[in-house]
């Protein structure tokens, strides 16, 4: 490996750095003018979705435009999901909507599961083969993929929910049904990271999006399993897994491994160093909204963030950038990590 | 007072009682075939909560069907805005939607405040007292008011949110004028809280339910010290107070001078008990969801909840009881609960 700046690569492998690296999870999107420029060209989001150099185009836009130190491939959690069958919209300003979902026992046999699934996905190790050779070694690729929970619960919900009740009915009332299915998205999911690496990401982040969900009971004893899998079974590349609002399951998340652990903005530094002991990285977790403060309040706070964490940090947001976040806001926010040293 | 059944009162009055007592939030609601009934001959949400005889009915059919050990007026936490000046409108499968919204610094000035504004609430009141004529001391009666956050959230965004960014944003880019509007919110809110428990209620729930939108730095920052007001000057009726959500900051709450802290499902037992301390009532937390279960699930679950809560515990969900759950699960849930024996 040849990168200009290994610095997210070099701080995931644990060495020594000399200041944490920073990049933004959605940070290909909707914040960028050069991506609404692109999107307002394009029908819709799965239009750019599909389109491998387009996708590339807009992956490498806030490399240029933030430099931020990792790029993350332009892309959708909810791609497993159609693999595997199930056929979604995106609904502009609504969200996913999935024209099939998993409503009943019989419905699961019905899936394509594993690598036949995964192998579907050839636009995205497309885009992932355009972005490796157009970022031309600058910073590292991340690819990424929604958790087994996020995925089912988008699956049987069939939407965007405040409560994912209907997801979670299904777990209480067919809890080996629900271990079937889990253990279905998994080994996609496995095959298609696997694919991703092969066409070229260096990292993996897992989102459990929906995390939060879910009770510590059914979290530990049904998703920490699959996740634990996962972390198991893709050793090609460093894994980071951000579940969340799964705070709860820190105590569990420490025996996994992965090398990395995304924070949302309800978490403390401290608490999650605590819980996972002193050898992941963690990543996060600025609120989301500070980047819509006075550039001095985002300084502070940023320099704040930066000395609770200490070493063995990556910066991010504890969630995706929003997208009506001024350019401004993230550029200091940038900047003031670029010049924290350790 | 000359209760039948008063052990919410005596549990939460620190008292040694024979077992926890139990209701649940959004107990008056859809779960019951009796609202639902009185529900189809109305217009809309609105029209029950402006009509005080119906109210009271639909408050006091839980106890009636479900026999559980506190009834809770029915009402909606937004009629405070509503008396600021703010009228809402509840739309049928998307929650409420404000005609008008706190845009600017200067829409904080015209907003009506304290006594005069939580006055014009008396169809509230009404309700209440009627209530407790037909309760007929059976139960204690909860009244319930927002969090000064919460309302906030829903008066600057003007509708349910899954980040509520634009009110955060508020917070983050007029911080000294947002504190005044908390500061009214919360002046209008106690004056609310004081006109309920002369109409008769015996209890005060406080529900931050958009907690969880804010980083622990924002909630310490802003939100304790109008929950400290809160907790301050209302001292006539218990207190419980349920910031959903907020696992980070229960350390901050143990030093308000409330009796109860309601918990979500993500919070484990042994967690808030550290962080709150040994004096406080803790309430709640099954997860929702558990309802769905077969009833063999359902107690099982619960008496494994009963037992790692212990004494000092009121039992309740961790979140409103959800529309469609069976009644068969809510009552194998509450039946759960009074056979337990401490």
């Amino acid at each position: 490996m040849s990168l200009k700046n290994d610095l997210f690569l070099r701080t995931l492998a644990g060495q020594e750095v000399e200041r944490p690296p920073v990049w933004l999870m959605r940070q290909a999107g909707r914040i960028l003018p050069q991506y609404r420029a692109i999107r307002s060209r394009l029908g819709g989001f799965k239009e750019l979705l599909f389109n491998p150099a387009l996708a590339a185009e807009v992956t490498i836009q806030p490399v240029d435009e933030l430099d931020v130190d990792a790029a993350i491939i332009f892309s959708d959690i909810l791609v497993i999901p159609e693999a595997m069958g199930l056929d979604y919209s995106m609904v502009e300003k609504k969200g996913p909507l999935f024209d099939k979902t998993i409503n009943e026992v019989a419905d699961i046999k019905k899936l394509a599961v594993g690598q036949s699934a995964a192998e579907k996905l050839d636009y995205v190790f497309e885009a992932i083969q355009i972005t490796k050779k157009e970022l031309d070694d600058r910073v590292p690729l991340i690819g990424f993929s929604g958790a087994p929970w996020t995925l089912m619960a988008y699956m049987v919900e069939g939407q965007g929910s405040k409560t994912f009740a209907k997801a979670k009915k299904f777990l209480y009332q067919h809890p080996k049904e629900s271990e079937a299915l889990l253990d279905s998205i998994t080994e996609t999911l496995i095959a298609y990271c696997k694919l991703k690496i092969k066409a070229g990401v260096d990292v993996i982040q897992i989102f459990d999006s929906w995390a939060s969900m879910l009770s510590p009971d059914i979290y530990n004893r049904f998703m920490i399993k699959q996740l634990n899998r996962i972390c198991t079974e893709i050793t090609e590349v460093p894994i980071i897994l951000f579940s969340k609002g799964a705070w709860f399951a820190l105590n569990e998340m420490k025996t996994l491994d992965c090398q990395g652990i995304g924070l949302d903005w309800n978490t403390k530094p401290a608490f999650a160093r605590a819980a996972i002991g002193p050898d992941k990285i963690l990543q996060g977790n600025a609120d989301p909204c500070l980047l819509y403060a006075d550039p001095s309040e985002i300084q502070q706070k940023t320099k704040e963030m930066l000395s609770a964490f200490g070493k063995k940090h990556i910066v991010n947001l504890g969630h995706g950038v929003y997208p009506d976040t001024p350019l401004l806001g993230v550029k200091t926010f940038i900047k003031t990590v670029k010049e924290h040293k350790y």
